[in-house]
Parts: C-alpha cells; structure tokens; sequence
C-alpha cells in the first residue's frame, strides 16, 4: 500500500473518536435547509488557525469553500459534504438526539460533514506531499428546492475544478458495502401544485355548483396515462400527487382544491415529454368541467449523472485501496431519489458514491423515517473511502 | 250509455274477427320505417270504394290521410296508428309469425293500425251523425329518427286539426287497463355519433401511437357526470353510450373508435343542458389526450306532452262509456321511451294514452323483444276506447 | 270573515313589535344546536305565569311543549318550531347581530321561534273560545344529525297528537308569497364518513406504495354512476363527496384519504338503491387497489312528506282567511334541502309549509350564508297564516 | 483473413442471385403461421441429396432441423431461421408481391430463410474443415402463440445443441449496421381476454339494466395503474388494451363487451406483479359494477436474454471479420417487441442480433405493415454475418 495513503488512513484512525463527536454536535444541533447559521460557524471554527483558506458566507448563504493546496503541482478536486437537517421529530431514543423540536439530522448529513472535516484536517497536515489542490465545499440546503448547490456554483465554488466527489451515507445499505453506478444515478425532479377553482353549493343541488372534488379526481387519474402510455418502456418517469387538500363540509359542493406533487425522471428528455403532458392533461381537465386552475409547475433538480471515467477512477481507488473495513465494492444501479450534487456534476464530471451504514441484525429505518440510523462506523469507512480517492486523483488523474 | 256509442260499439264488436286478421296479416308482412310500401297499399286498399277522403304517398312517403265529413258540423279531431316494424327476427313461435327474416312487428304498430281501420269504417257507417270531422293518419315510419310524424306534419297532415289523439298497446301492462298520464308523458331524445380518431401502433411501444381505447374510456366515465353533477336532481335526464366499437388487435394500439349513443329528457331546457356538457366534455377530454374527433349530435324526437283538458276530456270519455272489456282506468306516470307522437302534441293540443296487452299468467316480454307478445283482445279495447273519446270529443269538446 | 280570526288577526298585529324584538333578542343570542340552554329558559320564562300546561327539558334536552287547552271539546294539533343556531360568523352589519363569535341564526329560526311564542301567547288569550288543544313544540337542533326531531318524539311529544304543522321563512323567496307542496317535499337524506388506508412511500418508488390519493380518486370517479345509472331517471339521487382530505407533502405518496359527503333521496326505496350501491362500489374500488377502509354511512332524516288532506286543508285556511299581507298562493313543488320536521310528519298527517321573507330590490342570500337576511314582515305573515290554519283546523278539521 | 472464412464468404457472394430468388418466391407464396405447408416442403426439396441429416415436420408441425456434420470433433451450434407469414394485404407494389390475398411476408421472415438455406448449402460445401456440428432449425410459427420455437423444443431440437444463434432483418434500421444487445433484448409477453356481461336495456330505463361499457371503460382506466404506480420506475412494463369490443345501438344498454390485450416485460419478476395486478383490477372494478367476467390470461413468449459471452463472441467474430458491408457494429440497446427465438434462449446461451434493411434515402415502413421493406443487399450480409460467427464459434468457442 501507497505510503501517503499508510498515513492518511492513520491519521484518520486516530481522529475517529472526534469524527464521532463532531457527528454527535450536530445530531443534537440539527438546523432547517437555508437556516444552517450555527452549523456554519461551527465549521468555519474548526479551520480556525489551519493551514488552508476558507471562504464563509459563500453564495450569501451558509456554505464554505475550503481549499488545501498541495506541496505540489496538480489538477483542482472538489470533495462535498452537505449539512442540513430535517422538519422531523426525532424518535430514536438516542442519548445524543436532536436537542431542536421537530428538526432532526435523519438523511446523514451530520456524519458527512464530521468525516469530511476530519478528512480535511488529516489532508492539510499532510498537504506538502500532495500534488495539486483540494477543495472541500461545506453545502448547505440540500433537502429544499432550489437546493445549496446551485447558490454555491453560482458563487464560484467551481471556478477552477477539475471534477467533484461526493459521498451519501445510506441507512439502507449494508455496512462495509460501497456502492456505485456508472451514469445517471440520481433522478431529476420537477414540482408541482395546482389549484383548481369550481363553484361550491349545497349538496342537494349539484346543477348550481361546480364540483371541485369530482374534478380533480379524474385530473388524477387521467395523469396516470403519463407513465402507463406516453413514456418509453426502457425509460424511467414518476408522477406522484402526494397532496389532495380538498377538506370540507360533508352537504357542501367543494369549490376548490389543491394538489401538490412530484415528478421524478431519469433522462431529460423525459423532462419535458412530462411537463407536457401535464400541462396538456390539466388544461383538459379543467375545459371538460369548466374548473378554472393555477399551476406551479418548477423543475429543480437535474438528473445526477455520474461520469463514466471519474466513476472508474473512484471504484479503482477503492480496489487498490484495500480498505479493510470494506467488505465489497458493489455496482447497486441507479437510485430513484433526487440529489442537488446533480448541479455539480452538470458542470464537471464527477462521481457521487454511497457507503453502506445499516448494521447487519438491527433495526432499518429509511431515510427521513423519524428512528432513522446509521451505525457510525460508516464514518470512518467514508473518509477512509473518500480519501482513497483523493490520493488515487491526485497521483494518477481520471 | 249513448244511442251512437252503442250502435259503434256493436259494430266494433261485430267485426273483431276482421281487426284481429288485418292485425295477422300486417305481422306477417312487416315493413321497415320508411319502406312500408306493401302496408301502405294494403290500407289504401282498405279504404278504396268507402265514403271518405284518402290522401296517399303523403309527405312523399308512405303516409296516408283518411277524412271522415260528419254529417253536422263541427270540430276537427286527428286520431293516428302507426304501421312500420323493427329490424328483429322475430321468436314467439306463432303461427301468423312474421314471414320475413329479420323484420318484425315487435311493438304492436300492426295492432294499432288493424284498430285504427275497423274504427275508421265504423266510424263511415256512422258518419251521417257525426258532428264535425275526424281525420285518420296512418303514419309510418315511428321507429327511426327522423320519425314519420315530421313529414307528414310538413305535408299539412294537422292542417285545419284542432286536437290528436293517439293510442299505444304496452306489452308490459294488464289487459283490461288503459292507463293515462297528463303533462308529459314521453321523453325527448337526442341521439349522437363520435369518432375518436388517435394514433395507431404497436403494443409495446405507446409513447409512439396515442391510445383512442384509453381516451374514450374516460370519455364515457366523464359523461356519468352530466347527469350526476349538472341537471336537478328533480328533473330527468339519461346519456347512454349504447355502442363502443373498438374492435382491433390484442398487440396494437387503436387508433380510432366509434362511440354511438343517445339522451332522454323531460324538459325541452334540460335538453339544451345535456348538449353543452356532452360537447364540453368531449372537446375536453380530446384536448387531454390530443385526440381528433367528430361529432354528429342530433336533436330528434321532442318531449311528448299531452295537454291537460284534452287528456281529462279522454278520461272523461272512458270512465262515462262504462266499456266492459275495461278493469281500470290508471293514472300511469310519464314512460321512460320516446315517440314521434310528441310532434303532433307540439302542433296541436293532443293525448297520447295506452292500452295494456298482457293477459294475467302468460309470459311477458318488453317492446322491441323477439318475443314480444300482445293479447290480440287489447284490440277490441282500444277500439271502443278511441271511439268512445271521438265520440264524447265530437259531442262535447274538450 | 270569521270573529275569532278576527280577534286573533288583531292582537298578532297589535304585538308584531314584541315578535320582532323577541327575534332580534335569539339574533343576538345564538346557541348551537343541542347546545341552546339560554334560548330554552328564555321561552320557558316567556311562558311562565301563561294560562298553559309547559314541559321544558323534554326528551333529556333543550326542547319545550306547551299545551294550550280550549274551552271546548276537539282535536289536538301540534304546531312547530325549531330554536338552534348555526357554525357561522355573522356578516350581516345588523345592529343586532349576533353577539357569539361563529355562531348565527341564518336559517331563520330566530324568527320561527319568536312568531310562534307570539302566536302562542295570542291563542292562550282566546283559548276559552277554541275547541281543541293546541300543543306547541318549541324543538331544538333541528341542523344536526340526528336531528332534535326525534328525541323529542320518543320523549312522547306526539302523544295524543292527530296532526302536525310546521313553517319555514324562506330568505330566497318573495315576502308576501306563501308557499306548499302535496307529497313528498323535502329530501331524506343520509350522511357517510370514509377512511381509505393505503400505504405511504417515497413519490420516487410506487410501487413500494400504496397510493390513496389515486384509488380514492377513482372511488369519487366511479360514484358518479350511481345517479347516472342506477336511479331511475324519474326518480331523485344526489351524492356528493363534499369532503376529500388527502393533504400530505409533495413528494410523499399519501397513506390514508378522509371522505365525506352526503346523499339526497325523495323515496324512501332509493335510499336502499343508493346505500347499497355505494358500499358495493366502496368494497369493490378498495378491492380493485388493495386498500382497507372503514365506512360510517348513517342514513339520518327521512323524506319530509306532506299529507295531501291535510295540505289541502292549510291550503284552504289560507285562501279563505284572506290575509291582506298575503300576495299569493303558490304551490313550489318539493326542495332539495332535508328537514328534520319528517320525522313528525312520518308519525301523523302533517303539513310543512313555506313563507317567503325576500323583499323585492333588496339582496338576497341563500339559508346557511354568512349574510343570510329575511324581511321581519315575514314574521306577521307567519304568525298569521299559521294562525288561520290552527282556527281552520280547529273549527272545521282536515 | 481466416481461409475457411474467405471460402465461405466466396460462396455466399457467388450465391447472392440464389438467395434473393429464394427469398422472391417465398415472398409471392406466403403462408400463414402454423399453416407453411408448402414453404415446409420447399425447403425440404432443398437440401434432398445434400449431405446432411434433415429431419421434417419436427414436433408434428412444418419446421425442419438439418444437421450438418463437420469433420472434425467440436460444439453444437444450432442457427434458427422462422419462415411464417401475416395476416396483411400486401400493398408494396413489388413485381413479386404476394400471390395470397391477405398473406404478407410483412416481417422478412422470407429473408431469414433464403439467407439460412444458402448460408446452409455453403457450410455443407465446406463441412470437412469444419469441427462440430451445425445444425439449422427452420422455424414455423414465430408470429402466433405459442410459436413454433415451443413446439420444436419439445421435439428435441435442442438435444445436445451448445448454444443458439438467430438474426432478424430490420426494415427501421440502416443498411449497414449490424446491432446486438447483451441481456434482456426482447420483451415477454402476456395475452388476455376478457369477456364482462352486465345486463342489457333500454337507454332511457339505465336502472333496469347495468351498463358493460361504463364499467369496462373504468376498467380500462383502472389499468393504467399498473404501470404507472405498480412497477419499479427502472422496469419495463406495458399493459395495452388493443380491441375493446363494444358494438351496439345508440339506444339500448349493452349487455357485454370483449377486451383483448397484451403484456409487455423486462424481467420475469415483473410478469407476476402485472398479472396479479391485472387480475386484482379485474375482480375489484366487477365487483364495483356488480358484473360478471371471463378472464384467459396466457403467458407466452418469455423475456428473451442474450448471454453475455456468447454476445461477445458474436460482437468479436464480426469484428474480426471485416465484412465489408458491415458498416458498423452497434450496441442497439433492448428492443420491446417479442421474439419467440426466447425459448431457445431460456434453454441454452444463446444469442439474437439484428441485421440493418433500411437504404438511405427510401422510404421506411415498420415491421407488420403492408408496405414493408427490406432491402435486399441485408441478406447477404446475414449470410456473412452468420457465417463469421459460425466459423468464429467452431473453431474458438464462446
């Protein structure tokens, strides 16, 4: 094994306990997407007085850039961490939960940001060796449209990038599992909601109302047709309408209702067939029932698409790693949920890969589940992972 | 009982043996609507040599028009059978079953037109002692849209009319009731056609063709809202869809179907409701699904309404000729099927009134069935009951 | 015109200032159905010291019966009205307007009670001329299910009873029309509650899921051809789903929907028809999505029917009583809404009847409105009219 | 260049004119599947006198299996051509169009087997040099369930054979290409039918009746949920309804309705969830319309995958072919349509590839259409491609 990677791996070793207790901050300090002000201090903190040059504040939002720059020549890494929590109430009977009503770390970002950090502060202590830069981007507000990442590339966190690196904790997914996926891994998403206005009146007396509720229903199903007739089969569209808000009085004909929903699809292409779709189905709708409507309709994040080099690079990386802590290296396919790393990867190419956190024989909660877990050894297997990579890119390129 | 209405009740009764076999002829030789050629012949046949007015081919169709002059003067009544049959094969067995395959007299027109002749020669033989004139039509053609009562109206067949009246034999009520309903007493109907025209292909690949099946199966979902959600719930109102011809292939997408059906109403207003929802809801679900269509929308018979007096002078009529073969004299509500007779009872005051034809313990099977069936006695009452309200109208007026 | 109408006629008149203000005193003091204790003390207290037998708290609740006793032998006729309030802010600007927060007298039945102490308090004067007993139901909750009706009922109100009256002032109608209707006049009604549970997910894995919003969708759909199809079209159905609670997040497939609605019928046999197809179509959409659900379907008011006799009889009374603020008679055919005064009307021949309130040229609200409004001249009108009819009855019986 | 290879390639070049007359005849004697009498017989013909086995009406119907021995030891490769025709009136205006009205080589099945025969005749030419065993299935019945392949299977085709090679000629795909997928290429395949029998009626009397067309229009509605929230977004599926067979009268409510369809997957998993799913929806949606049903749902075709070594294999022959008429070599991705060449495939590794018909610049026709057409160069191009991997697989194996 690489002498580099000998002392990397040490070091972090040595600073797992911290790792562990950086996490355990921010579990118990959990703060809201766009909200992150603690978070954000705490962080910059932590460089205080270390050898790299952090910028706060980036994006007039909560994110840090920090940038380490090698002893030598060589190409420009971006590595990303993403620290918001949840509007969740924390039911897990943890010693260290969520000290914040309702707000909890239940997707993992709180074990991103501490192994990131942790990485970060081994890497600048051994930075004289390294050839070329590394920059770590401290994300905020990934769990909210428009999500932290577009702010951050529109402050200029990419400005000299070569490629980007990311990593997801995954409650779901065996500890001492990585997995990765070549392409498209994330869905894009669009967002939607749709008011839709008719006449009330009493029950009895339908011919003088207009019947929201009858309305929207066939709306409802008449989306369905999307999926089932106007997407190709080897393609990957949802459209979900998670929200019916048509509460009202029993003897009285609705006179209005709002849906909300999602869309996720897996080429951009299908995009826009959807948006389509949609547009056209709701304004039929609408004339078949005389229903006058407001649509919102918002595409936010891309399809992630991990390239197909950097991805071979990173699954190398771990191979001639030889982590011992990783039991396997897994092809797991593409993911259904969104990512806003997907904004990164549109503008370099980059890989975003998973690390296995459920430990085998307890509980598995999902991500966003109020008892949602992952065991904390999968923070060390993260920077382990993570920093593999990074001495692989440095010394060896994609 | 009246010195007249007896001498016409005994010749009525005196030459039932000949009602019942011109009845028997008629439903061995039926005709379909507007083809009544050898029928029409056959009552102008009947009436050559008598002392009365025949007027044939009226309308340019098959009609015929029969004045009896009384010998004082007086009002003009119109009293009308209809003579066509149905594009049935006919089932019931009987020996004077029909000789012509797939036509029958499966509604009991050749009974109304077999009464109808008998009255109308008792009727000449009286006639010195008639006050007024009594105008027979014998209309063909009930059964089919635009209906025979449209053209014989158009070639003056009310001209100088000052009431109608009409008689039908019903399959399905007891021998010895004549039933009555004021106000109106048959539904009006639109009847429609719409080709829905989408984009053929193959199975397994949707996103190329548009699916005509899955359109107009929410087409004839939609349309259950006309009638559920649009008209009052006191007033009446029926869209059926009758015919969906979308035959095809079990592994192609079709590209078009053809959709037939038909309205009833109770009110000429609601009509007007049912067409502006069934042409909104078309036009809307075809924009939904970006189908092409046409539309063939045909108002055709009107709500048939009988006029109060003239309705109470029929019931008059028969309750005071203490008819015999008569149980009861029923209030019946309106009925559900249209008939051209509403065209007259448009044009001129009018009552459209029914005998029952089912004999208590025999099998009963409804109009327009192959084994449609009348108790041939409901002749005899129908005669007497149309004479006793020409006679008592004549006399007494409405 | 008769002397004890007369006398009668003149002291209603001599006391409309007193109805008026007992009117504005309930305007300004509502109470919510079952819930009025103020409102009963207040007509107990009107009664206390009057020449009349007073039971109060009947039937357990809030509801009053006053006999009034005449001097001569005779039948015993019931006459009521109705004293809760309705869940509304009052937006009307009257000064006297109601002083509860979300609590209104718009329906009326402010001015039901108050013409009725006045009417009651006249009779009392004249009772040693009156043959008969006049029984005063002073009912309350007449907006809520089951209706105070029925309690009051059970608690024997009706016994001893032959006849039943009853009025409602209409704010949609024109003051100085008294309106009625022979037969069935108001619809019954039943009340259902749905608890669709599906399965809940992420909006990204359907088929993990199991979407409500979508199968309670396609139940909303398929209800609709209950009216459409399977309620004969001279009969009346209404069913409205006036309630759809499914409001959840965006991308979350939702787990469970709530709905409510209610049902109209005008024949006690439709009811059944409706019931059972509604659960049959529940079972079989639930079935056809693999969702649980719970039904609460409570079939509550009865169809409100009108005694013929007994409506001809008021019907008479006021024809013959020649009230001068009386413009017309009109006969108004039945109404959509439901009535819990059925449910006398199932237990003795009873008559419900209509006094207009509107005044030409002002605003006009529909009952339940925010700004609902009657002319008080309605209020002499009542008390008159019900008055004629009480002494018609009396003197000349049904 | 390999010297068998050049030998062979020599022969089908000095052969093309045969190939193309063969395939002319069978072109203008088309014949429907399970019916290729004479196109059996004529191939049989063929190869009488030539030195090889041939085995003809294999499992009792028209295929024939033709072994040809090498001279040396090696493998078993079975090479399958199908040679059944369509139902469709030809309409290319070629000068050897179809001699049978109705019956169309619209697939280029006719193609198959005149390259097979030839490609046959020349490795029989060459069989000396040859170690192993070729053996040539020729296919009836690829179009109809359950396919020819089936049948030959059960009568031992594949008894000792080592793997399975098939091509199809692609009238959409360019002249030149030679395209291949490794895994899944061809979609299983359901069928069903199903016949729902509600009750017929009047048009104006709905409640009497129960209306097939608006319960199997909410069926065929229903149905689209299947795909669009019961599949895995990274599946494939597909549920078409391609013939729902409703004709009737506009006025009379119909009884029954006939809907046939088919069933479209990636991964036999996903065949269970849509028949369960389908049969779930069917009871569900009777049930709610209280109709009944007949359901046949048959599994045919299975998903057809191409083992990935023997896909290399042929990729590599190609390759190292060089062919000059090979353009390119595509990977083409999976193709929705079936192929019963899937059984042979499920049985032992096999590979399908395609060979492109289409020339720049003409007009192009899908596959099944009555203006189908290949270009004739694509024959000898699978004779040679064929040929390559034959050659390629006798003398290095998979």
């Amino acid at each position: 094994m690489d002498h580099l990677q000998t002392q990397l791996f040490n070091k972090l070793q040595q600073k797992e306990a911290d790792m562990i207790a950086i996490r355990r901050h921010f579990h118990e300090h959990p703060e809201l997407s766009f909200h992150e002000t603690e978070t954000s201090k705490y962080i910059a903190a932590f460089y205080a007085g270390k050898e790299c040059d952090v910028q706060t504040n980036v994006g007039g939002g909560h994110g840090l850039v920090v940038d380490i720059h090698g002893g030598k020549k060589g190409p420009v890494l971006a590595i990303r961490a993403d620290f918001d929590a949840l509007p969740i109430q924390e039911d897990t009977g943890l010693p260290f939960s969520s000290k914040i009503p309702n707000v909890m770390h239940a997707c993992g970002h709180d074990g991103h940001t501490a192994y990131m950090m942790i990485l970060a502060d081994s890497l600048i202590e051994l930075k004289d060796e390294l050839a070329g830069t590394i920059r770590i981007i401290h994300q905020p507000a990934e769990e909210v449209p428009p999500g932290g990442a577009k702010g951050m590339i529109e402050a200029g966190c990419l400005d000299g990038v070569d490629h980007v690196l990311g990593i997801h904790v995954m409650s779901m997914m065996p500890l001492g599992d990585v997995l990765y996926h070549k392409g498209p891994v994330h869905t894009g998403r669009a967002t939607f909601k749709v008011i839709m206005q008719g006449k009330g009146g009493h029950g009895s007396t339908p011919q003088d109302a207009n019947d929201t509720i009858v309305a929207a229903s066939q709306f409802v199903t008449a989306v369905q047709t999307i999926v089932s007739r106007r997407i190709d089969p080897f393609d990957t569209a949802t459209v979900t309408i998670g929200s019916f808000d048509g509460k009202g009085s029993a003897n009285v004909i609705k006179d209005s209702v709002t849906l909300e929903g999602d869309v996720r699809i897996m080429k951009e292409e299908t995009r826009a067939i959807v948006e389509k779709e949609f547009k056209q189905i709701l304004d039929g709708i609408c004339r078949t029932f005389g229903i006058h409507y407001e649509l919102d309709y918002a595409n936010d994040y891309p399809v992630c698409v991990n390239d197909e080099p950097t991805t071979e690079m990173v699954a190398t990386a771990l191979t001639e790693a030889h982590i011992p802590e990783i039991k396997q290296l897994v092809e797991c396919g593409p993911q259904t949920p969104s990512e806003d790393f997907a904004y990164y990867a549109k503008e370099r190419p980059s890989c975003f890969f998973f690390v296995g956190a459920h430990k085998e024989g307890t509980p598995m909660y999902p991500h966003h589940h109020p008892k949602f877990y992952i065991d904390e050894d999968c923070l060390l297997i993260a920077a382990k992972s993570m920093g593999a990579a990074v001495l692989h890119y440095l010394s060896k390129g994609v």
